[in-house]
């Protein structure tokens, strides 16, 4: 599908904190939370996901005019309803554009993106813009120390549009799969009718994240892997045609298995984890605005969007930047 | 696009709960209830939404064979996190089928028929299971005696795949569009990062739907108009063209609204709030199912969704069925 990123937005909180600031707050040194999730410090934000979301958005949009779509893709909403598309484009002063989410937790980017890349294919739309903005540290639970120290905050966002005549940029390639019989392992059992508010039943630890890490990361690399395989394979690309990895920042463990067990180079493998965290659906499309930002990634590239997300999902998406 | 929906499946909870029911803990007659919302009954669901979408969906699919995508087009999750989509594929007892969720509240139906069609047309997909089910009642709030005497439980299902040469199947139009200065207008302001349950200021009220419903009224019946106006101007379509109009089913007066204002006749419009109610993301296709199940809507009817949600959007798509 002929597609082209026309623009590339990032936010970032301006507050830092430190994996000695939540040492004591889970009973766990520094060393420990390094070791265990790969992350060094984070952002935590004092804005809400919706006004992140419109500042990346901003940077984004530059000076190309309006979207004629807003798409949400991210991990956890400002609330139930309505949907948070539609307080971005309040917040970005905006009306009459049509507003949704597409939503399948950490992977929300990769499948808009692609959702983007058939709503365009088909003339539906023109000028797409994708919103991913989370803010996972209000939902840490303390008591789950390796879980806790791993989210922080952050928003990312992207233009798309249809690829002019002479211009390269596409999307090639897309898979994704979801495992149900993981479903329970990577949950917020609150904000729903499944354990809703009114029940007596329900804990505050139900409204706050849970993942069983070791669990899901066995999983995890294996359908990755399984995953990257058959990229490779359909699309007859070698691990060196590829120019850039941009990995869901589940874990430092999980960004580093790409280079490990996954054969690519370290230099290709886009890791921002060290520095913000695992920022849920937000960490994809951050860790790609850094390395656009920071001019490593360039017009012509091949990248590779690929993660893992709760359900388990696994998905992936090959672009011509 | 050509598109044809070849699967279409309805779960109905067994219990029913009458105006004459609701009406004590409302305060309110049970005229009242009738004359405001247009509800005389709705059903009330004891399982929840995965497993009253996985019912309808298993209706939708007969024995075609499993899906290829499935997406949630709900108002409301099971919970934050995973997904509602692979809660679903759990309870159908798959694996490996790609989930997600479009969300744009009562319209997500719609916005999610349109997006499948566009995945369809871009053969990223064959056999794409959407599903909306919806638990309405869990958020009622007593104290707001109209929104709560409007809600209802229910789940329906459609199965869309690609048209075979010489049938007629085809999604002719579509539009959306979403208004965010009425955002708050509707609402659940708990369930993310908004009014988040470890907040001390989060009350249950918050959690609940709220709805200043008059004022909703007002301005959909405007906008609505408008779009319908531009569709029939766009399509080159009369009244007269249309087989049925299958309307979001948000109160009584606003179903009635197409007959009184809109100029279709009272045949051709899907009634089925007086007995299911207000069924959130589920009304459009539960009524659609009705219909078709009934025996009313026929191969070759042409047919438009319409409606309005939350954020504030107004959203319709015209179909050869």
């Amino acid at each position: 599908m002929k597609i082209k990123i026309t623009g590339v937005g990032l936010y970032l909180p301006p507050k830092i904190e430190t994996a000695a600031d939540i040492s004591e707050k889970i009973g766990k040194s520094v060393d420990w939370i390094i070791e265990k999730t790969g992350v060094i410090e984070r952002r935590v934000s004092e804005i809400d996901v919706d006004q992140m979301g419109a500042l990346a958005a901003k940077n984004a949009l530059g000076k190309g005019g309006k979207p004629d779509l807003i798409i949400n893709a991210s991990g956890v909403p400002k609330q139930t309803i309505p949907d948070t598309a539609a307080f971005y484009q309040k917040e970005l002063g905006y009306k009459g554009i049509p507003s949704f989410s597409i939503h399948c937790t950490c992977l929300s980017f990769i499948t808009a993106l692609h959702t983007a890349a058939s709503l365009i294919h088909s003339r539906s739309y023109k000028r797409i813009l994708i919103i991913s903005s989370d803010r996972g540290t209000i939902g840490r639970n303390f008591n789950e120390p390796e879980s806790a120290s791993l989210l922080g905050d952050g928003a990312a966002a992207v233009v798309v549009e249809r690829t002019l005549k002479d211009e390269t940029g596409k999307l090639i390639y897309f898979d994704m799969k979801t495992f149900p019989k993981y479903a329970n392992l990577t949950e917020v059992r609150g904000g729903g009718t499944n354990k809703h508010p009114q029940d007596p039943e329900t804990t505050l630890a139900d409204n706050l994240f849970t993942m069983n890490g070791p669990a899901v990361y066995k999983i995890a690399r294996k359908e990755v892997y399984r995953m990257m395989l058959k990229t490779m394979k359909e699309t007859e690309l070698k691990r060196e045609n590829v120019d850039w990895i941009i990995p869901h920042q589940a874990s430092g463990k999980a960004v580093d298995a790409y280079i490990l067990a996954g054969g690519f180079s370290e230099q290709k493998v886009v890791n921002i984890i060290t520095k913000f965290g695992n920022c849920v659906a937000a960490s994809v499309p951050m860790a790609f605005a850094t390395a656009v930002e920071d001019g490593r990634i360039k017009r012509g590239d091949l990248i590779l969007f690929i993660g893992t997300g709760a359900g388990l999902s696994v998905a992936c998406a090959l672009i011509r930047y």
